[in-house]
């Protein structure tokens, strides 16, 4: 058995709370800090998180706090499951008085648009090197409601210090909940973060109609792409093939629980970008990537065929059933140039 | 546009009357053949499958036979669209009057046990080299429902000769069903194949009641354990990552429409091999399938830990529910092994 230790989680949505359980399963103490009063009320007299996970009792060495410094005090493991717009924000509010380093889990998906950062680079730029331990990613194909259902699950975590994801790993580990390592933290962080472009699109393609015959060719075609522009920025290609790769991409794409597949759908059915936002009333991380991806891609020049389409479509009012048809009918032949392309490009560098 | 031609598919299942509407919508001649008299007057009086496609009205230059000698005459192109059970018993038929070569293109999946066999090594050791000009694979994320209703569809043909390849590319391709090429012709087989055991697996998971994420993890997982095995048969590990790999996974994996995954969930349910066979009362190419490939991992000495734990499932009568705990609670902490073991063993050879 792992000790026991204390760890934080800031963020008590749906993920943030399913890891807390997990952590909490393993015997840890557990707090888990929110902003709003009632919920986290709620948390402590109830031990439900009924707007998040709905019917789910949680155990009761989780507690919860409003007072993010209080939820600190004497803490060195930090989950961040805060969604990616607020993570600087968060942090400043943190650095307000935390004065000893901090290790830092990000379970987040995303690319910040403009500054073109991953997670744990907006998380080292935020966080001065003396308050920062480590930075650890944790990803993978993982509902918040089937953990929670304590359903069979597994995820990878990465850190550029290996023995930080390990510890990591050992928090978390258990038998319904298999935690992965793999070093390549860049490989983890854009497979996480770009398939939710796919999931958009993939519930474009449902929201046109169209089957399962196209969706499994755009999910394919999608990896490429992913694996293609992740290459060049200095991820290894096999990480693609793997849990926070196609793994991911196929949780995200073929479920309806997917908010990103769900706006995609949408989109599908001929509603535009404002009134999809306004529909869900949740973040949709995708669209922010979306915008982010694009611009990596000419950063990087790196074509990204379904990537520009969905762009065209968010931001340049594009039909979606005209951009996908496009898609499906590009002239290309061969299907290994792209994948081959992945893999000549790491051999040339 | 490409020339006209007449061509001929062997077999009036789904699949075989899906791609003769593909053929006939290109303007071809297609003579499509099966043994059951009535089902073929149907379909020249009523232009229907209602058996295989119900609801779908065909092509009016489609043609049935029910003679296979007579929808053979003076054609140099068939397309072999029958169980992979019956392709020897079929092409013996053939052997009976056929005077003049053939290019076959086989569009059915499955390894044959015992011999171990891919389908075009049956094939060649089946039809004298005279009578045999080549032999093409098309496969790929394609249920023969959707292709009928003309939803887009991604497909890929491998033949050992390229020109073979293109010419059945440019027979099959139009705005609705985009045909790639891939010269390796292991990796398509295999992968086409091996799917149906992941398809069998994740059935189990389904029928167990665990969720998407246990799926996702065991798709990644099977993929990577059909690359392992494709690539000691020296295939290519990009294809594995392609529409006949990934792709094709995916559509069989998270579609109730395939059977595989039909037999497996009720195997997960708790149903034994006998009743989920006379329940289907179809072909279940997973379950041949799995026999050949526990046989070809013994043969090349590679570990196949979700094909061994459905052979056990099948064969040995072991509990679904332990198998599946015992796979999602081995022991191997570093995702990167496998995946990287696949790659290492390609360049050390």
């Amino acid at each position: 058995m792992q000790p026991k230790d204390k760890i934080t989680v800031l963020g008590a949505g749906s993920w943030g709370t399913a890891l807390a359980m997990v952590l909490a399963d393993n015997g840890h103490e557990v707090r888990l800090w929110g902003h709003n009063e009632d919920q986290i009320n709620q948390l402590n007299t109830l031990h439900t998180n009924e707007k998040y996970l709905p019917g789910i009792t949680l155990p009761e060495n989780i507690v919860g706090y409003y007072s993010l410094e209080e939820s600190l005090k004497d803490i060195e493991t930090i989950v961040l499951a805060v969604p990616t717009k607020a993570i600087r924000e968060v942090l400043k509010k943190v650095l307000d008085f935390q004065k000893t380093p901090l290790t830092i889990v990000h379970v987040s998906k995303g690319i910040e648009p403009d500054t073109l950062l991953r997670i744990s680079e907006m998380i080292e730029e935020e966080v001065p090197s003396e308050l920062l331990k480590d930075v650890v990613v944790l990803s993978g194909p993982s509902h918040a409601e089937e953990v929670s259902l304590r359903h069979p699950t597994t995820v990878t975590v990465s850190s550029k210090r290996m023995e930080a994801a390990e510890k990591i790993q050992d928090l978390f580990i258990n038998q319904n909940f298999r935690v992965y390592t793999n070093p390549d933290i860049i490989g983890v962080e854009i497979g996480g973060a770009l398939k939710n472009i796919i999931a958009l699109a993939a519930g474009i393609t449902d929201g046109l109609g169209y089957g399962d015959n196209a969706k499994a060719a755009l999910i394919t075609r999608g990896l490429a792409e992913i694996a293609r522009l992740g290459t060049k920025m200095g991820a290894s290609p096999l990480t693609f093939s793997g849990l926070t790769g196609i793994g991911d991409l196929i949780v995200t794409c073929t479920s309806v629980h997917s908010r990103n597949w769900r706006a995609g759908n949408l989109l599908g059915k001929g509603k535009n970008l404002q009134e999809v936002l306004d529909n869900m009333g949740m973040v949709v991380e995708g669209v922010r990537t979306t915008k982010a991806a694009h611009q990596l891609a000419e950063k990087f020049g790196v074509t990204m065929p379904i990537t520009s389409a969905l762009y065209n479509v968010l931001f340049n009012n594009a039909s979606p059933k005209h951009e996908v048809d496009s898609l499906m009918a590009r002239v290309k032949t061969h299907e290994m140039e792209d994948l081959a392309n992945v893999l000549e490009e790491k051999v040339h560098e």
